[in-house]
This record gives structure tokens, C-alpha cells and sequence, in this order.
């Protein structure tokens, strides 16, 4: 059997008929391009995001988490937009063709994207260093996609669920046999299997003034809000959510820095005008998500961290460096 | 400055304003995700691909080359298809950021994207091994896709332009010195910049009963086509387009398994109903592409090649491998 034919047998991993035909596929995976059919009155929302071996993900990491977190990194980006997701592509890059490998990867892959009512409809396997790019599609009605421009003087600042648990798991990767099996499980989850927040976008789309997902790092990925939005914010360093088991595992400092700093959270940042502060309880009790009021947008430029008794923090090291 | 920096720095070049805005582009490059308006009455065309360094393209491929052909490479799914480019995401890993690769690599990508009128509307940079994912769209005519399957018995099969190029630049790559200025650039360009034949596939959309752009050989390609239609088909080797260079560089055997099996050729091959056939001329003619009859699909199962003489090519290495 020749290579091609090798790399083409596991590719039918990628075909199953596990993920219902979406009414709006037009042609799927198999011929030279997918057609597609958008609903009338909706935008398209389009993003792109590569892992590479080694650089985003541990060498070792298993194939099934692999396939989770591509497509979970990517969903969070639509999730930043307020789109709900339609279609994606998948571009894999593999050093060889090993059906046992594909298998598992398909099925992280297809876990999550039958339980969004996302499609695959095409992409391709090449020889090479390992490296995944997903390519997805969502949709949202005409004109409302959320966006990092917007935020005001006076909106509140929120964040979903909790941070700085996946730069946490990073920190105890190496030592995981000291956790007992439930923190392991838990703390390992949160770095591979990241929950993109899909929900929360879609009922946050006609409320928040801006958004952006949380992948770099808080002050980083806010800082690029900031940036986009022509405003200043003011966080206070206390009001972070931060999981018990981040609290019980790291030094306090260590737990603010990792909240602040650390990468690869995937949580929506977003801002709502004062009037619709208190629609959050709602937001949180329908998308079954926390909300949490972290600071406030100001006129001028830039972040500044606060403690509650008005001192500053110093962020040396602003987000997650990806290389 | 940090490597991130130094990252974010080289993707500067893909931002700049040399492709005029869109009209269908809500909102372009550097937020979450890019925001797209199909404009009705009209399905929408997707197609991704990745080019490996060492494995599809020598490590040492000129940036410019590398920036125009990974673009031509999608935008031929796109002709295949009959649809109209119209956006397209990059996700380049790179080994290092250099800042003149970098232009260079913009360079060649968009002397292509512009003059198809196609906005680069998102994309990022990860270090890693060279490696290159483009994701373009299209839009066509609601339901007006041309696709693989729809060949029927008596159908005529076409290709454009010229046939085994490619295969032998491949060839000639580590002697191009051995041949004049002008053939050397001619050939090096038909492998380096393979022109998608868009125009083409736009005018064959009504007319065509199927077809599929050749990457992995005539052979392997019109095979597929062969296998989505549920058909078979007779080829007369003799017929097959080749070009002076190609009969004067090779000889006469090299010549026809090249423009057989020789891939990286990114022609068209389709199939016209028999009332349709006189109309090739006019769209060679306006497309500026020749086109060539080649064989006939026939009722059964299979591809057969065969000399004028009536005797029958044996096949034994269908298309170019990958791998």
C-alpha cells in the first residue's frame, strides 16, 4: 500500500456520518471545495487557528484532547463574536499515518462539534510535523456581531466563568501524581478540553458594547479591547474569579499573576453599559456560566491594575507568550 | 523585544492596504474572528489547503514564489467550482520571524489576491516548522456549483492549458542552468505560479456536466471525477495537450506519463454533453485558455488510455504521490 493510500485511509476517520447533515450543506466534505448555503438575513463569521506540536500543545498530548481543543480554541473565537457555529475545516499535518491516532483524534474532534451542531465539510492530511489549522464558520442575524471596538467610559467590565486554571494545569503538568485523581482530572480538563463559552456569546450579542476571548491572557487580551475601543480601564485585582482549586494550589500572588497573565483560558472579557448590568444574573442562570464584574471602562488609554486599597500593580509581563 | 512581538511585527505585512476593501467585508483582518456578507441569491464556496516545506515545495522556495502559489493553489478548488473568489485566511507557521521573508511572501500573495479582486480577511503566525494553510471562498449562483459527479456516458472530456509542465520544471529544478534564460523562467513559473483557471471554470459552470482541478495528475484526478459520477472513460493519449517545452525537454514516453500522471498541474479537467461541444471555442477565446479534448465517457467502471493504434496503456503509477 503506498503512503498516499495510507494517509487517505485514516482520513476517512474525518468522514463518519456521526454529525447529522446540516440543512444549510449544500456539498460537503469530498470534492474540490464544500458549498454552502447561508440563511437569509445572517452575516458569516470567519476565523482561523493553528496548533502547532510543541509550541501550543505538549508533544505527548493525547490525540483524543488534541481533536477537543483545535476545534475548541476556534469556537471560541465565534463565541467572541455572538455567532453560533455552522462549519468548519480542518487542515492536519501528520509526521505519519496511524489509524489508532486518527481514530482518537476524530473522536475529541466530533464530541464536541456534534454537541455545537457543527459540521465538518472539508479539509485535508499532510506528511509533515504534526500541526493543526481549523477553519470555522458561524453565523449571527445581519449587522449584530459583537466586536473588540465599542466598549465606553462607564460600561463594566465582566469575564465568564474563572481564570487562570489552564496556565495553572501547565504549572503541575509535570507532577500531576501529586494531585489526588478528582484535582488531576479537573485541572487537566481545563487546559485540554477549554469550554468555549458559545452561549453566553449569543445572549451577551445584543447587550455588550465589545468582546474579545481570552487566550493570551486578561490583561493582554483586554488590553487589545482597549485598544480597539479608543478607552482606558481600571481592574481591581481582587475581584478576579478565581477557582477554589487555583487558590488552594498556588500562593495568592502566584494566583492573581496567573488570573491576569496566564493564557489559554478561553473565557469571553466583555463590557455592558451600565443599563444592562443587571441582565447578568439571567445571562448566567440560561448559559450556565458565571459573570463577574472586574472593573470599569474610563475615558483615556490604557490598564491599570488596582488592589482595593487604590495601589497599583505593576504587569510586567502582560499575557501568555506563545513562543 | 519579545518573540511575540517580533511575530505579531512580520504579520504587519499582511494588513496592509493594498487590496481595496470590499464591499462584502464587514469587518476585515484583526479582530476575533472577520465578519462576511454573502450577497443573496448566491451559495458560498469553501476550500482549505496546506503546503508542507520539504514536502510540497523545496525547503528553499523563494518567498515570493511560496506567497503566490500557496494563494493559487486554493483559489484552482475555487475554479473547479465554477465561484468567484472573494475572501481568504492565512495561518503560516514560520521557523523565525524575518522581517524581509516575510515581505517577500506578502509580495507574491498579494500580486495574486488582488488581481482576483480577493480581501485577505484574517489569519495568524505561529512559530514552527515552515508550513503554509490558506482557507479561500468563493460565491456562485445559488446551486450552480460545478461538481465531481454529473459526468454522463457520451459526455466529452476537456482540459485546459497544457499538460506534465510542472512535473518536468520538477525534474529540471537542479539543472535549470542547462537551459536558456527564457526557458529556464518559463518552466521554473509553471511550477512556482500555476495560474487557477478561474475564468474559465466561471464560463464552463453552465455548460459543464462535471469537473475537478488536477493537483495529483490527470490520471488520479479524472479518476476521481470518474468514481463521483458513476462512470467510466476512454482517453487518447496522443490527444493530451502538451506543450513545445515539454516535447523538446523530454522524450516523447517521458512526455505523455508526465502530462498522465505528472501532478502539481492545476488545469481543469471537466465534461461537456455533446450539444455543448461546440462552444469550447468561444471560451478558450475569451478566457484566454485553450482547451483540448482528450476522450469520451463511456456506461462501465475505469479509466482507459489508449493509443491511437486502438492498444491500451498500462498505468501502473497513477498520479503524482504526495508522499
Amino acid at each position: 500500500m503506498s503512503a498516499l493510500s495510507e494517509f487517505e485511509l485514516v482520513g476517512r476517520h474525518l468522514r463518519k456520518d456521526n454529525v447529522r447533515g446540516r440543512a444549510d450543506v449544500v456539498l460537503g466534505n469530498g470534492d474540490d471545495a464544500a458549498i454552502l448555503r447561508l440563511p437569509p438575513q445572517c452575516d458569516l463569521v470567519v476565523s482561523t487557528d493553528t496548533l502547532v506540536a510543541g509550541v501550543h500543545f505538549p508533544p505527548a498530548f493525547s490525540p483524543a484532547d488534541l481533536g477537543y481543543r483545535c476545534l475548541a480554541v476556534s469556537l471560541s473565537d465565534l463565541a467572541a463574536m455572538g455567532a453560533a457555529p455552522a462549519w468548519a475545516l480542518l487542515a492536519l499535518t501528520l509526521p505519519a499515518a496511524e489509524d489508532a491516532w486518527m481514530e482518537a483524534f476524530a473522536g475529541g474532534f466530533f464530541e464536541l462539534a456534534d454537541s455545537e451542531q457543527l459540521e465538518l465539510v472539508g479539509g485535508n492530511i499532510s506528511r509533515g510535523p504534526l500541526s493543526i489549522t481549523v477553519t470555522v464558520h458561524g453565523q449571527l442575524p445581519k449587522g449584530q456581531g459583537l466586536r473588540r471596538s465599542g466598549a465606553c467610559a462607564g460600561d463594566w467590565i465582566f469575564v465568564t466563568g474563572s481564570l487562570g486554571e489552564a496556565r495553572l494545569a501547565l504549572d503541575w503538568l509535570d507532577r500531576m501524581d501529586e494531585l489526588t485523581e478528582t484535582a488531576h482530572r479537573q485541572l487537566y480538563r481545563r487546559y485540554a478540553r477549554p469550554t468555549p463559552r458559545l452561549a453566553a456569546g449569543r445572549m451577551l450579542r445584543p447587550l455588550a458594547s465589545s468582546c474579545i476571548d481570552i487566550s493570551d491572557g486578561l490583561a493582554a487580551d483586554l488590553g487589545h479591547l482597549l485598544e480597539a475601543s479608543g478607552v482606558g480601564a481600571d481592574l481591581c485585582v481582587e475581584d478576579l474569579p478565581l477557582s477554589p482549586m487555583l487558590m488552594q494550589l498556588a500562593d495568592a500572588r502566584t494566583a492573581q499573576s496567573h488570573a491576569l497573565t496566564g493564557g489559554d483560558d478561553y473565557e469571553l472579557c466583555f463590557t455592558l453599559p451600565p443599563a444592562y448590568a443587571d441582565r447578568t444574573e439571567a445571562i448566567a442562570a440560561q448559559s450556565g456560566c458565571k459573570l463577574t464584574a472586574i472593573g470599569q471602562i474610563r475615558a483615556g488609554r490604557g490598564l491599570r491594575v488596582l488592589r482595593r486599597d487604590g495601589s497599583e500593580l505593576d504587569l510586567a509581563a502582560p499575557g501568555y507568550r506563545h513562543f
